[in-house]
């Protein structure tokens, strides 16, 4: 097991600091774990989406759910968090997504191009800001140039920086897909070494290892791949995502064993709002009882 | 009596709103007043003002105090935020007091000038910016141009700008005194015709009226002095200050009579520090006893 | 007695903490103290100053000196630095001076206008900058304005910000003198709350009183004096001045007493190079005898 | 045998030559050679990498061996500078790596994408900064714009520039491969032409010639293609690489060539830390002692 | 005797060397001395002073004159050098002065304002720039600022900067007058600390000492006041000023005092251009002489 860092152990500046801990430890549980609610899928996926709840295409329907939710943050695109965020603003932390696409062209050069900026998220009084990075696309010297100018605005305005870091393109489909144990944890690494402050990531898969680097081949257990995917951020903070909607219990094991590795928390959007109402707070309930287990001071 | 305003009938936009709202509703009471402690006073003054209660000296134990008080805020210059603030970051509010002076030069040309940015405010994740605007001093026309790029700047970056609005220079000692009636009722209504979010006033006093225009020599209540100030605000919040340290009856009922006249909340300083630790927060009860009675949603 | 602040527990940004980690545990006695040799004179006052030693004229004498002497900087102006620091680079750190004046004019209205920037230092491979502050000058307002660009380009390079802390103007003349307690507390105060790093003083005279505020005319021991400038600096380091030329007795005691107080270092210039080569080299003895005494670790 | 430059021969600027003095004369043995730790295999080839030791994927680690090993400076990304450096500021140089890339992608069109700046490098306290050129490769016009701004920067912040000259690409790979002598030999002179103040090189290979220009089909000794890669540098400092872990005798003959050769130093990293800890120590001590007999002035 | 600075030991970067070079050893007697025209008089007291021989008045029958005298450069304003140089480019070295003023208006304050930037200089191909900078005005404070960005841009373009250092203004006046030793002196040392390459100054009077500080009381000789001149201007060249026209003999003795004590030359105008055309070449003749026993390498 890896310990979770505590917030003053990051090498973070003093806006950082104070911006996490609200998140942290003024919303959600307040012990220094953290739920965020990611919304995104509109633009990603589009509505398609919501056609299984379609209550979740109102954005204040997903808004007030993170509230009533004792979520820590919920992470949006710009363009809902200018029109819907401003009814709702302070009482859950904003996480402006700054990039993002979507899903109709190929992904094999994968580039999610941003759409907003830092400023933005200062101005609309986020909390901190999120950013996809396609780590093993062939495009990966256009993703760093923004992901750089991103970075170095967050550091100048004290913004969390959490990045989506994603295994993604064609290489990464012949090296045991995007959710192999290689590919996950060369992803939550390559997010330290570029200065995310927080790093989502999928839970990594150990059962797929074909064709990538032979130490991966060896047998891992699910329990030791994340742990191995959290050391490897170091004290870049990990959150784990839920991913596309799966059986409860497979995903409340991924929970468990990803907070027993020392994440800071979790990101579990289509998981929670594809469901209705009341179904989504018993399962939130189920993800917050784990968490209370990790308190963090 | 006027009524207070809530928060979302100011015009704000969302980063203001956001960040008045963790203030106002996050923080001390939680119930859309306030009380703020502010600790300028070693640039103001100088390190005399912390003879009175050496311990004050130590920027760590008026941080503590802000936080074992339940204040809503703590108004410091950018030494102590970069030194100070991360040790506590987010856990109370940090104000960042943009211009300040020293009192050893005369103050018939009073101006404070600027040492801080609206984007050192950022970076150090300030939920609000403080600007002393010199009411009725005859370098206004330097303090309007500072202050113009700070609201603008505001403005930018959804950040609340507390304007300390102080009537001073020459022309003000031969028009009532800065406490009067005239110049307090001036300042308030100057601050918010130029754009403050909050404004910062002394309590007025009626009874010096000597070289002010008719209107303020016919006579009137505290109440009624306080009730004028407030309106002239308009949607501008007003916080009362506390001034030098002075009898505690007397600080309770211009406390009381401003919140009863529609003030936001209090600001008090020296008449907090400068006493021993465990009078502060005896005083500060009585202080908070009175905002619980002014709920405002 | 004060303690004296560790590097790490400055809220020092990691440029900062790097460049006066150099300073303090890589040059001099290396055991976090300092003694730093100013040579700014040539400027400030004229080459007057070199009568007494002309070799102490030539600039090279004297970075040779810094050298000898075992210095943990030298402060000199962009002239001296471009010329002169190339033969020495890296040898002893840079200290560049960024403003400065002439003393022909009147200092009633003291300014030290900037002739250098940030950005020089960072070209120089200096370790720090210094910046004088007329701490009371009636020409504040300037000063604090090129003083706020000189800030917050250190801060955005990372580089340490010394100032020069000088009571001086008109008002400080009737208020005590420019090395009253008074006087000193007040700028030792000022320079923490506007955000130096390091503070350079004169070594306050409790004795003179004239015309200050009540506080500081009753009766405080050199010693008491200096404990209470120190304190008042907090989380800025104090350098403490050798000023003009004196007995050497009685540098010697006020270098004991700052130390003891919990300054992390002196600063000595004309009683240094206005010597004979070898005397001077006795006089550092002496000097980093007692620096020896106060370790930091 | 070439003669190895002196650090005031190289025409550098003066802050160049402050913060290499600082590398070659005040860390490591001082004595004007260098050997560097380089760190940036997390990103480079992914954690993989950690797998022969596992403690050497925790940053804190390969630092604190950096130190005991008497390293001249440690080469890492902007995300472990920005959380790991502080707690070492100013203990060992931090040599910031400005590009980087994921090995995941095809090699054929090689680009190292930027992530950092030379402004990044001074606000951090770096002593210099790398950037990795693909000498040879398709995307040479993306290569270079991207490095025009980091030597101009370089230059006007008097930051030395550390050029990693890789050959790389597809062409590459059919004239010698990339360690070919022909290759080697035309990326130190290529980095000298650019503009590079210490170039990397791989000990260039002889014996790979096949469809290299003519004059490489010679017969060449290893030492005098070392010797003709140092001449090739001219007044750029040449650092010899160790490359991916090989057998240490081998090890041993190259860095003993390279130092006969001119040049300044050496540079090794899975060489150092896929090793235990003691056993890295004793490598490293065997470097140290090739390199204390070439001092330099 | 001191001895005059060879170009390579100045601490100089390529392009104000190579510029320097130019002006020293490609024109006049190309021994590293120099002799400069300056013909800024038509600003600086306007056309009065073309009078005394009405050709003067056209600056073709100038820039001739300093072709035909074999002059090393010659100093002209803006406008000038806008409408002549062309005719001339490249055939006599331009410095162009950037700063000017009438002198209608009182001197106490003097300040000579910027009319042209070192781009300006560096468009019109430009060798060098001049730069007054009354020392000891209580215009200090501007005066310092605009010299600041003229430096930097000096520097940051290769543009060897001339400093008129000239002792001005009320307190000027007061303390021996603007050619007394104490003045000049201080002026050149001035110019030194403050980063000029050259520095302009009037042959100093020992013999003005009211009221100037009590070392400049003592007896010295003209040569003593120029050797210790010289010697506080230490890296940067004199150039010492013909001033208003005198008697030919006393201006060859101060010429011959000058380089002696290591001036690097002299800049002469009014004693030159006032005179009918074959007397100032003859009067040119003995002031090349003079120059031709002084030749630096």
């Amino acid at each position: 097991m890896t310990l979770r860092p505590r917030l003053g152990q990051l090498g973070l500046g003093t806006g950082k600091k104070a911006r996490l801990y609200r998140i942290l430890h003024e919303h959600g549980l307040g012990n220094g774990t953290a739920i965020f609610l990611p919304y995104d899928q509109g633009l990603e996926h589009g509505p398609r989406d919501f056609f299984a709840n379609p209550a979740a295409g109102e954005p204040r329907y997903v808004i007030r759910l993170a509230r009533e939710g004792g979520f820590n943050g919920i992470a949006i695109q710009i363009g809902l968090a200018e029109k819907f965020y401003w009814d709702y603003a302070g009482e859950v932390p904003l996480i402006l997504k700054l990039n993002g696409k979507t899903d109709i062209p190929a992904d094999d050069r994968a580039l999610s191009p941003l759409h907003a900026s830092v400023e933005d998220a200062v101005r609309l009084g986020a909390d901190a800001v999120g950013y996809t990075l396609y780590v093993g696309s062939p495009a990966q010297d256009a993703d760093f140039a923004q992901y750089r100018v991103v970075r170095q605005e967050a550091q100048r305005l004290g913004m969390p920086l959490i990045v989506w870091a994603y295994p993604r393109g064609a290489a990464i489909e012949h090296k045991g897909g995007k959710d192999s144990f290689y590919a996950v944890h060369y992803a939550a690494r390559a997010a330290s070494e570029l200065g995310a402050d927080v790093v989502k990531v999928n839970f990594p898969n150990p059962e797929k290892h074909v064709d990538v680097p032979e130490v991966y081949t060896a047998e891992f257990s699910s329990q030791q791949a994340i742990d191995a995917v959290v050391r490897a951020a170091n004290r870049t903070m990990v959150l784990v995502s839920g991913g596309s909607r799966a059986g409860d219990d497979v995903m409340i094991t991924k929970a468990e064993e990803s907070m027993a590795a020392g994440a800071t928390g979790l990101i579990f959007g289509r998981n929670v709002w594809q469901r209705d109402h009341d179904e989504s707070l018993r399962f939130v309930d189920r993800l917050r009882e784990i968490l209370a287990k990790y308190p963090t001071p």
